[in-house]
């Protein structure tokens, strides 16, 4: 039997995984890579760091850990893999199982043939189709010449204005990469929140940072189109046909599944967009395979087919295929949770799960949530900020969703969670787990610990909570409610939220109570800073008879919305 | 019916939550703290911080985090809680309910009565009785008065040596908090090891790290006594007579739980010499509950008895029984899976789950183990090592132990593992694992990911190999071994084992095979910086032939022996 050829269209994240699996299992096969770009194993999440200028050295991009460049010459002499780039992948013929390409410098047309094929196309920009999307200036985040483009931009210091176009994951990255130099930034997003994997509320607070920074944020804007003076971009505009002068726009817009080849070849292509595979990354060809960003996989919670481009995903897909097209289909990928994370200046922000809106969208609708706000360590050690919101799904006691924001360790809340969700842990698991606790890294009872625990108590009846939302909602209705701030005077000089509460320390309230409505049914929101002390608050009223008490999730932290002070 | 007298003995970390969650379920009852020290809540993992000049105010320590000391007052304007300080609990009449206490500044005597009681009278120093330990300048690092005495030493500078007798987290601890003052600081260990919670390799990597601080790490020795000049310490004698001269010296041969007051009125002592509980915290007494270190609790893995005195397990023991005493047994707390980590420098070194020495103790011998080393994000972010090994039962498939050390963020891999093992999580389910990433956080593929990957490679028979004690073996043994480290002159010229390996370049090897033993059974060990390209050389040479070639576990990163360079 002569060797088997395995052919892997795409040489990224998960077509480079790919190869180099297939390779580990079978030394003989003779394993080709066909890649549209120049480029092999991009470390495409890296391209807004160095934009960014985090590092200055561009073949970082490409590079093993030690420094080599993952060229065709790299991938030959270690892997013993035949890497083929700037050439396209044009078509291919199922029955005769071979995939007609053409090479994009020449236009020369190859044939190469293959028994097991991985289709790893990717995803690319969505580009909406408006006036003057060809003018020079404008780019997408998405590829080595966009990012070679924009650091050159950004280095040469001769635009002073940038739009983003588009606030997900990307363009929030582009924000943090282009502001700090030369430009302001102003992020233009059409939605009425940036980052639409977060509840409004946590989205909130990271534009508020981002803000904080020097970008303005533009929500529930669209734009018509871009202007130009001659060949070059001038400025965008807006739908109420505003300006904004630039000489620089990133359209971040969103991307989709590469599906057209997959798609002419006739195979199954999902109600999402992309291509339709199993556990198995099998299309519904069992001679092809897919992986990586063009594909749709399952949701671990919900069961439905999702998107998730996102490249770690992409080479654990990639790692399966390639053990797969070896060795028959023996390893499986489960699915996502939709675990992301963001970094956004001194700011992380992520999620894992659902959030308490795609849980009721999904039919899940018998669970409790409470967003949380503490430091991450205790204040000896410089503790920082932490607010997440925990979804319980009430039915099987298991924790379904967890976000998280702040400048504290978010990564570590956000990779517990994530563990929680995947190991169908319950609620009663949290609130006593088992966590690294030491002072440089944790508060003795662990902020995602705290969550469950105060998730429990609303479960309990223990605290009502209200959310921030909610709250202001009654404020802007002119709703007759007492607001109560538990802080005393030191720290509401420098923060508060203006909604007219009155200041009350917990400490001195048993000797204020007189300051209360005498109807001891009026409604009563209690919070603080981080509301810690709004609950001892709440908890006081109820001792002396308030019936109609209420505690602000997260206090004046988790407030997205302007304050006096 | 009376209000409930509910009566905790100790103010620390369960003592203060228990307190506090029973006032939250009960406004009525009368609740007293009993506390032989003249502090309350103090966050005594915070003390070697204190200590090391980490943070200057003392208060800290004490305050809540808006800076409010928790002092007797606090607890009774807040929480309406009675503490009495500096009283010790001298005697239970558990048929009477009264609790006999003495008050330390004036000796007198004080009754107590209770309907419900919560004993965490915590754990204390195992001081050893060798001669000597009464002179002025030995100090144990375990309240707040060896605290300020620690402190009060390095901040005069006039002592320039001091030795910490005993090993474990706090002696470490308290290494670092003294090192970089005016001493000099010799740690002495009467194991083979210091950090039992650790297999020798990683024990022997955080030593390493250490001596690379200047502190002198000398294991498997032991002391014979303290040597004095009048009343004052000025040396430690160790077993062969040898004496370190030293002004100070840190006593932290571990804890014991203080089980006096309870073995007196005949509740249950274990084995371990803590007192038993059940789940709900209850001791022998169904009306006497006992939480933090002086307890056992119950192993989630081994389902045997331990001893776990960590400040996070009491606060959550507390919470558990701050409910229990109030609405009658409704809330549990499982069990531990001897979670911990420690700074050490500019290190982290912790551990979750069983060792592999852990588990073959505990009878579970059918487990896989590895070793991997790896950055714990791009290079181009700043990387920085971590260093792990994985535990997993083969016939539940589970992971059962992790333990990780290094520069980088340890702390969210033992938190990703502490909820792995304590979901049940099962081999398939890490490798696949959805966690967040994202360039300034982790790599594509996670290093906890990458690990399980490496295990399921060893398990599925894919990689043989070796660890460094093996090695180590080898070399003492001068086995005809072949060496080959992976890597080029740049690198090895910075850092070498020197143990007689050649040095083929991966990328150079499919030319360099006459370089290679003729026999073809000849054992080739491989290796490289982290063994990546030890990897890659093991399966070339697989390829061509070879047939007993190995991959040494973690390469030299995991070496925790001397080098050559």
């Amino acid at each position: 039997m002569s060797e088997t050829k395995i052919v892997i269209i795409g040489g990224s994240a998960a077509g480079a995984k790919a190869a180099a699996k297939a390779r580990r299992l079978d030394q003989k096969a003779a394993i080709t890579i066909i890649q549209r770009e120049p480029d092999l194993s991009m470390a495409s999440c890296g391209y807004p760091y160095y934009v960014g200028g985090v590092f200055n050295d561009r073949n970082m991009l490409l590079a093993t850990p030690t420094g080599v460049v993952r060229d065709p010459g790299f991938f030959q002499k270690t892997k013993n893999i035949k890497a083929i780039t700037e050439t396209e992948a044009v078509s291919i013929d199922r029955k005769e199982k071979i995939i007609t390409c053409r090479s994009l410098p020449s236009g020369e047309e190859l044939q190469v043939s293959y028994d097991k094929l991985i289709l790893c196309t990717g995803a690319g920009s969505a580009l909406p189709p408006l006036p003057g999307i060809e003018l020079d200036g404008i780019s997408t985040l998405l590829s080595m010449s966009d990012t070679d483009y924009l650091r050159e931009v950004k280095d040469t210091k001769e635009v002073t204005s940038a739009v983003v176009v588009g606030g997900g994951l990307i363009g929030v990255e582009a924000c943090e990469a282009l502001a700090g130099s030369s430009m302001d930034v102003t992020l233009v997003e059409m939605a009425p929140q940036i980052l639409a994997h977060l509840e409004p509320q946590f989205a909130g607070l990271a534009a508020n940072h981002m803000k904080s920074k020097g970008v303005k944020v533009l929500t529930g804007t669209s734009i018509k189109g871009f202007v130009g003076e001659g060949s070059k971009l001038a400025g965008v505009k807006l739908a109420d046909d505003t300006i904004i002068y630039c000489g620089l726009a990133v359209v971040a817009t969103g991307v989709r599944p590469n599906i057209a080849l997959a798609k002419d070849a006739g195979l199954e292509i999902g109600e999402l967009g992309g291509i339709v595979v199993d556990e198995f990354m099998t299309t519904s060809d069992a001679d092809i395979y897919a992986a990586g960003d063009c594909v749709e996989v399952k949701h671990l919670i919900t069961g439905k087919s999702t998107l998730a481009p996102m490249g770690d995903l992409a080479n654990l897909q990639g790692r399966v295929a390639g053990e797969n097209v070896v060795l028959g289909n023996s390893v499986q990928f489960p699915g996502t949770v939709h675990t992301a994370i963001c970094k956004i200046f001194d700011f992380a922000a992520g999620a894992t799960g659902l959030t308490e809106t795609a849980a009721k969208k999904s039919g899940l609708t018998n669970i409790e949530t409470v967003v949380n706000a503490s430091p991450d360590k205790p204040g000896f050690m410089g503790a920082k900020l932490l607010i997440s919101k925990i979804v319980i799904d009430k039915e099987s006691e298991r924790i379904i969703g967890y976000q998280c924001v702040g400048n504290g360790d978010v990564s570590r809340q956000l990779a517990t969670a994530a563990m929680a969700i995947q190991g169908k842990m319950q609620l009663s698991q949290l609130t006593c787990a088992d966590l690294p606790y030491a002072p440089p890294y944790s508060l003795a009872i662990d902020h995602f610990i705290a969550s469950a625990h105060i998730v429990e108590n609303k479960m309990k009846g223990r605290l009502k909570t209200i959310t921030a939302a909610e709250v202001k909602a009654k404020v802007d209705n002119n709703e007759k409610v007492v607001f109560i701030d538990g802080r005393g005077p030191d720290e509401y000089e420098v923060l508060r939220l203006g909604i007219g509460e009155k200041y009350i320390p917990v400490g001195a309230l048993r000797g204020q109570l007189d300051q209360l409505p005498a109807d001891k049914n009026a409604e009563i929101i209690c919070f603080c800073k981080i509301s810690l002390r709004g609950y001892e608050t709440a908890l006081v009223l109820e001792e002396n008879g308030w019936t109609n008490v209420k505690v602000m999730e997260g206090g004046i932290m988790a407030w997205p919305y302007a304050r006096e002070q």
